[in-house]
């Protein structure tokens, strides 16, 4: 089978699902349908990817594939409720792991693509790794059709790892963005231009695609450089900046334990 | 004065002395002389910007400009031991007040480029903060005609906010590297390649340029998803990661508290 021969039906119109279906339906591969309680997103998407709007979750007949792009904790609501005979059911989930859906389908998998999606905002799926796992190897193969038409990257790990690379994920990117919002809070708390922190921003990111992050570490802790610690302390203390402070303290000594520990 | 007719002395030969001292040089900046007590880097970045090699402090003779490029904890000991009649001197500290110059140099400032720095990697200073403070309006227009030749965001910032915007760049820099060297080490350590986590960094990254990091935060402890941060929590539990679980935790916290006093 060709990939523009296999056909999709979403279950889901968040972000993922917005990103996923529109990048596929630009490949030439047929959306027969969306379903989504949330009915005014899921009409947009289905508008945009040609698709039929479904209106309950019944109503999802048989494609080739059934993609279940969910919030984590619906996902076995969905399995519950999804009636199948002949379909490759998989969900997009990076920490849910593959015998949610195997439990109940025995053509099943998992398509994760790793990466942060929102809707306004479109992405090239490009270069974004898509993890697959499936219960045979004609589901991997037909998960690696499919990813393939999208994005240049597939890898094949199982959900254990899958799990670890999402809580990797967790760090490299809801913490790295909070660490942002530090900053900003900071620096606008104090009558300065959150702009001026943009291309240390850049170059900081930059650097970890040429070497390690253990070896671009620099900064007062990795210097232990005890004085300007004290200053920042004393910074954030004034301000009254207790939970920022606590932060600051354990990530100093995170960063100091690992250097004393090399 | 004409920016080319302004000649420089660095004492320091580190990352900031170089990368400071070759930008201007490429500018037609003259550089009269390096001082450092690290012999090796000093012959190297003078040979490098055409400037004599000195090897005593008492030695570093009048130029316009006299710039203290060192660990900030050597600052003060540079000051103690600098003869000087007519120079301006600055130092290229975040952290460090102006009065540890202007305590002894009536002509005195500070000249700080917002951003992190490495020998081997040239960086165009173009676009780099460059953030003056200076005793009087002649100093002040002579630091500021000279970080005009090499970067268009000149930010005139008193020693207080600077402070504060050094105590920004840990958290959006080093802080962030450390939240990377955590990914890298939680997927080596489970049979990935960092190689994966890569788009993710960029696509993050990308972001805060565009929107306030406060409106791109996502994840699970935004959307208070318990079940993916309980799973988080088991794995790091699962691999011993004490201290990656403590920290864990109180970013977690950290951005529920934030968001739930929105």
């Amino acid at each position: 089978m060709t990939v523009n021969k296999i056909s999709l039906s979403f279950v889901g119109s968040g972000n993922v699902a917005t990103q996923l279906a529109r990048n596929f339906f630009s490949k030439g591969i047929e959306i027969k349908s969306v379903f989504s309680p949330n009915y005014e997103n899921c009409r947009a998407l289905a508008e945009s990817v040609d698709a039929e709007v479904l209106t309950s979750i019944e109503k999802v007949g048989d494609a080739d594939v059934i993609v279940i792009s969910v919030p984590d904790d619906k996902i076995e609501n969905v399995v519950d409720n999804l009636h199948s005979t002949g379909s490759l059911v998989v969900h997009t989930s990076g920490i849910t792991p593959l015998d949610v859906v195997s439990g109940k389908f025995k053509k099943s998998g998992v398509l994760y693509p790793l990466q942060t999606f929102s809707k306004s905002k479109n992405i090239n799926l490009e270069n974004v790794p898509f993890c697959i796992e499936a219960t045979d190897e004609n589901c991997l193969s037909t998960l690696k059709k499919l990813s393939s038409a999208v994005s240049k990257k597939i890898y094949e790990i199982d959900s254990n790892q899958r799990a670890y690379l999402h809580l990797a994920a967790v760090f490299v990117s809801n913490f790295v963005n909070f660490m942002y919002s530090a900053g900003y809070d900071i620096v606008t708390g104090n009558g300065l231009d959150f702009e001026m922190l943009k291309p240390l921003i850049k170059e900081v990111a930059g650097k970890v695609m040429l070497m390690e992050p253990l070896k671009a570490q620099t900064g007062p802790a990795v210097r232990k450089d005890m004085r300007t610690l004290e200053k920042h302390r004393d910074l954030l203390q004034k301000n009254g900046e207790k939970k920022l402070l606590e932060l600051y303290n354990l990530i100093t000594e995170s960063i100091i334990r690992k250097y004393d520990e090399l």
